[in-house]
């Protein structure tokens, strides 16, 4: 009879959090650890799945989990990392070993998983087993992931977009941003994105086709800059950054017009976020703001690839990726992200299957 | 044949704006001016109306009328009162003389109409016909009038109420929030009110019934105030006053929360409108903010009436006013309602029919 002691252990690097983080995060915050070990068979009665990781996502509400837990009233918190503890996050990886009757040896998932070679699974409230494998399987941290799904709900469900009305999103060339760009060009809507550098806008522009692009950097006054494109003003707003780009877009949102906040990603750095002045424009225009999480709406994800797998087989959606290599580069790789210094889905690749 | 130059011209007291306001408006930024005539009679060729005012309602909306016109992206812009001419506002008039076949001599309405004895109306968006005379004529200024629609509108079709709901409304002795607690009462919501004056609080508690009140003047902390009376956080929170209650309210929303934007009296007089910090939170739990303006669910009203005049009539509803005597204390009656001073619905009473 096999006991668990007769397991093997292996190596299992790890990126590990130092401490909780306060002001801008670097990657001395986070080191490489390659003192773990992990035996590659699930816990006897366990109905966990041992896995593989194969790519890591590196996606901006990994910052809010960098700090201490803040408990926030209405039975919310944000759940943090743990310091001396592998970052947790989201990824694409192989079962290895399986006490689940719904996953098998062998099978690709994508879902919650922890930034090391090889995790113990045991949460599978937001874990999917990845059925179409004719595409990049680091297709399943971005366009076919979490990303893809907020872009997915977010435009649709929670901006009841129509033909012909103005889009404007924030962080556009971003996992989620280049999507949403996407779907509402070709639903016939008239699309703008801001990013933060030139190479970025251009990547809008040729790549992804959005109608006008800018780099919010280079403007002085967000307002001036969004009455320049949207003279009748934006009916929809795709919002990732909050702050004083939500404060311009207010004053330049139409009657009737719809926020989906999304992130806000120029606010997690600050100690006190910026005041945000323009509400008042909610009511004079009959404006409706919605945050949302992703994870309320898993019940759409099937639909989402019917609509979305064709797209991709096509060509009419394409999907920009800014790929690391290597477990090592992890902490690096998410840093870039919160600079804004990648281009597209930031994702950290591991090994292969 | 009648012609035009053979009828009588009578007296038409006004209230006339003197210039656009800045900063608080004063009782003297208005004049009652004796110089005005009128002929009770409608135009030849017009399909107007021509209405003796019966009842005038002070609303917080008009101070933002009291600026001068200021032109908002999105086709929308404030439409000012006019220096020297009436000041503009809803009342309850009776019809004198008719041009239009919707509406008959002897006919009461409620709508627009001008801060004078009697006016001509031609535009007829939002004049409604009182059907319902068992009631007192002032309650549609309120009741049964623009609040008591913006009450249902707002708490129904906006919020998605549900039996068991934490509900919080500011402003809540006023003309829309006391209505918006009762209907959240009958319901089965457990609701908060906040006020500004202990008279007021003491109306929330005792006349309708709030299972708390608050005099938010009285709160060092507003955010410690709502952690008091929600320790398990809001559902529904009614917004009148913007700033910095509403920045108090995000930190202690609910997951799924709904905020329906009302008005946000607190940001009227302020040069620069006060920054709300809290915004993240509507990420954080999925919190809607919708503003609204009542008149798009005019559909509504009959509806409104079916259910709110059988509440009325059995008493399950109350509705306090605050009715000044006299076209003569209007000014000062609509600086009493900038400045918090009215009891319940501030109305001006000018004539019986």
């Amino acid at each position: 009879m096999e006991s668990g002691n007769d397991i093997e252990l292996v190596r299992n690097k790890q990126v590990i959090l130092k401490d909780y983080v306060s002001g801008f995060p670097k990657e001395s915050d986070m080191y490489v650890s390659r003192n773990g070990t992990m035996k590659l068979k699930v816990p006897e009665g366990s109905n966990g799945i041992v896995v593989k990781n194969l790519y890591l996502s590196c996606d901006p509400y990994m910052r809010s989990r960098m700090i201490k837990n803040k408990a926030i009233t209405g039975n919310y918190y944000i759940d943090s990392f743990k310091p001396g503890s592998p970052i947790l996050g989201l990824g694409v990886a192989k079962v290895l070993d399986s006490g689940n009757p719904n996953f098998k040896k062998g099978d690709l998932v994508w879902g919650r998983t922890g930034w090391e070679e090889y995790s113990l699974i045991t949460d599978f409230q937001n874990m999917f087993k990845i059925q179409h494998t004719e595409v990049p399987m680091s297709y399943y941290t971005g366009i076919l992931g979490m990303p893809g799904l907020t872009a997915y709900a977010g435009f649709y469900e929670l901006c009841s977009p129509k033909k012909g009305e103005n889009v404007f999103i924030s962080t556009a060339s971003g996992a989620v941003g280049q999507l949403v760009g996407q779907f509402a060009k070709l639903l016939g809507c008239y699309v703008v994105g801001s990013a933060g550098s030139k190479e970025k806008v251009n990547l809008l522009k040729n790549k992804f086709h959005f109608n006008e692009a800018f780099n919010y950097k280079e403007e002085l006054d967000l307002d001036a800059a969004l009455k320049r494109y949207f003279p009748e003003g934006i009916d929809i707003y795709f919002e990732n950054v909050g702050g004083k780009m939500l404060d311009a877009v207010l004053l330049n949102m139409r009657a009737h017009g719809r926020i989906a906040a999304c992130g806000m990603i120029s606010q997690h750095n600050l100690d006190k976020p910026e005041g945000v002045h323009n509400l008042m424009h909610l009511i004079y225009k009959r404006i409706r703001i919605e945050g949302f999480f992703v994870f309320d709406y898993n019940h759409l994800y099937p639909k989402f690839l019917e609509l979305v797998l064709p797209q991709i087989a096509e060509g009419k959606i394409v999907y920009v990726e800014d790929i690391a290599e290597g477990l090592e580069s992890g902490p690096a790789a998410l840093i870039r992200l919160f600079s804004g210094l990648n281009i597209g889905k930031q994702v950290v690749f591991i090994t292969q299957e």
